[in-house]
């Protein structure tokens, strides 16, 4: 934990790199609300433009294709004014058989400022940060089943703007925890944040194998674990697992599982429903909540964008001057 | 007629989304060409580039590869000052089950201001016109056999500055008119300008079922049809169509009906010869009157840029200061 | 040559295209060095930006995929503000039949002002520059087994950097110099830039079939070759050629032509080790020597963004003030 403190943050307690919500404190998660909040207004302004990181070089380093992700991070640094490049990993030269080093010490060698790494392999990102050069910034975009921190972030940033705080809510995580980095980074925040009541609702096979050392309640009942709570997140269905013997059908998984207005009702009147996209639709929820209004999947795209701004500009030590004079909510 | 209207304009009567000629009025299709014509100089100047969408960010969403389409939308957004972002939505969420319209959705909530939209289906762009935000312009950059409206305007441009107006002109189109998107917004769009007499000319099994629909008069011999035409536009053979039974071989097609100084002998001394790209040299154009002094082939892909800058500045309500100052043509 | 001069020159002699070494002279790629040094702290400041190319549309135009090459003069021209196209011409309108010269004449009418072009056949940029408009200029970014002047230039630049000069040095190549576009840069750069003792190193199968007419020295034993040489650069081994029966096995090529930290004390005691890049480790340089403190394998690729900035700044006639103040080093 202290390590990954030490490589996550400067030595004034600064984001340097963003790797993963363990060892970050609960200020500067804070900090990173605050400063998406005071960027939120750029994306609905006419000109969707500030300069804070004008002539800084972002790369989207993508080892596994992602285009919405990818596509989030690409716009929130043109936004920020930097200047992107895409490299799809797999047809570049670590394809001619350049280490995957080798590959960072030459964009390091370019000038380059930052990385947005995406990789299937849990602790990718972390691997790139502890071997990058100093004057560079890592940003996980999701790290196999590790983590997935801005995902979190974003969903944080949605919680307080619906609910105004942490501490006295209930929030249900739904669907498959065990192999979720979305889940994992999200369990982290929200406990962070001072979340008391974090469910895990999900059959025995989707619960992660030591679910205590997360301090959530399980539950295997989606109705039981359903009741009373003021957030509701549902997880996406890698449908690829259905084909292994961990998941029951399709059909029998949303009897189950999926969400539906009927046994919304068990949660609390003003429940906000979230989901990290894409949805399946039918499957983990029904379009009747999902386009419903207590459904704020959208708002949560749009939050992704600010909160991705917030963290790039912090990790390049780069406030919006509204946050720096103290204007935060 | 009225619905699509409707679509396409906004109450003031001005430009919102550009699907099809078809529902638009003389007046807006002049319009677009006088704000082209006041954009011509900046892709001439030694810096391309105005600040009419600065801070915009375009999407092409290509559901169909086009690079050469892409690229005159891209180029154009870049010198209008904008975000562009390519997203190739064969690769994208869509394959991960998410439905075109939860796609939108998600582009919408990023702020997106305007979608670029190629579909091999016909009306796909006119679907997505229909369900976007009331924020996003959608742009028609070809749907199946249905519009091609930019290029039509890009042909209208060229048409205007090589003839100076349109009623007089008898205007030729050559090939396969049937399953041509370019000829069916090239016919409405010179029918609106007050063009007269405009044939089209192909074997009767490219001739479209209704032809008296277009008002249009229809030449099966090629010869017949260039008498007197001041203006000659060349389809490009669709060779995978040569393979069906609609069509004698490549050779006999040339006999037929590809363009050749010689026929071209029968056309008004100052014809003037177009093409919409990419062509087939010695399959429906010869290489001598592709390269010859009537040819405006190229000047069509130049105009095509001040066209496109033209409708995307226009449908984002951004004209250029010179054209609201009356610097008309 | 001569024809080759006056294509690469204008009537001024200044750059117009960058070919080829063969065919410029001594004062102009010192010029291209200086105006290189100038840039430099461009790439290392807080905002590595010069408007330079402002407005100017440059298309990477790639026949053979390089996300390395690509990378380097993406970077560069986005640091001079340039606006870049990545077109990568198999996916492009060629497949639908267009032959590169109307693929040619499209950008060139879309008022694209430089075309950098990579191509599999030796000759290919040549051919491009020679039926360009002559508003654009061409960039080689390495043709087949003939030229990659960029790659030669940022390692002069290197050479320049570490040793102050070039008439007193001893310079060794090593590797497959008969099939490298890159050694065959190389020798012509140094030999224009007066090194007056070019040694090239390889087994006899991969030497040039007439070595003197580049008048270099030919070494079959690497050990013997390095004897006393202040710079070698060793070539990247094409692993595809090891299957032919040109080459002996990957461990008995590093046996006899790796370099070693063993064999390196033989050259003088302050040599500088250049690679071009990617490199093969343990097959023709070991990493020992490769990550040691002779290596200036990352400064070559730091370079060469400022020395493609500069080629692409004189080729448009644009040169950063400092330089045109005599700042020169």
């Amino acid at each position: 934990m202290k390590k990954r403190n030490r490589l996550q943050l400067d030595e004034q307690g600064r984001l340097k790199h963003f790797l993963t919500i363990e060892g970050l404190n609960r200020q500067l998660l804070i900090d990173i609300l605050d400063t998406a909040e005071s960027l939120t207004s750029i994306s609905e302004q006419s000109i969707k433009k500030v300069p804070l990181l004008r002539g800084k070089t972002i790369v989207n380093l993508f080892f596994e294709a992602s285009t919405r992700t990818r596509t989030t991070f690409e716009l929130a640094a043109k936004r920020l004014s930097a200047d992107v490049l895409n490299i799809n990993i797999q047809a570049s030269a670590t394809a001619k058989g350049e280490t995957l080093l080798d590959t960072l010490r030459n964009l390091e060698a370019m000038h380059c400022d930052m990385f947005v790494v995406r990789h299937a392999d849990s602790g990718a990102a972390h691997f790139i940060a502890q071997h990058a050069a100093p004057h560079i910034s890592v940003i996980n975009a999701g790290d196999g089943q590790h983590a997935h921190p801005t995902q979190a972030m974003l969903d944080m940033f949605t919680i307080r703007r619906e609910k105004g705080e942490f501490h006295r809510l209930t929030v249900a995580i739904v669907g498959d925890i065990r192999h979720s980095r979305v889940a994992r980074s999200q369990i982290h925040a929200l406990s962070m944040l001072g979340v008391e009541d974090i469910r895990i609702i999900a059959p025995k096979t989707l619960i992660p194998t030591e679910p205590d050392a997360f301090g959530v309640h399980v539950f295997h009942d989606l109705r039981e674990g359903l009741r009373d709570v003021d957030v509701v997140i549902m997880l996406r269905l890698q449908k690829e697992r259905m084909r292994g013997a961990s998941l029951p059908s399709e059909h029998e998984y949303f009897q189950r599982y999926g969400l539906t207005e009927a046994k919304l009702e068990l949660a609390k009147p003003d429940v906000t429903v979230m989901h990290p996209g894409p949805i399946n639709r039918g499957v983990e929820i029904d379009s009747e909540v999902a386009d419903g209004p207590r459904s704020v999947i959208l708002q949560q795209v749009s939050h992704g964008i600010a909160v991705r701004m917030a963290i790039m500009a912090m990790a390049m030590q780069q406030r919006p001057p509204e946050t720096a004079e103290g204007e935060r909510r």
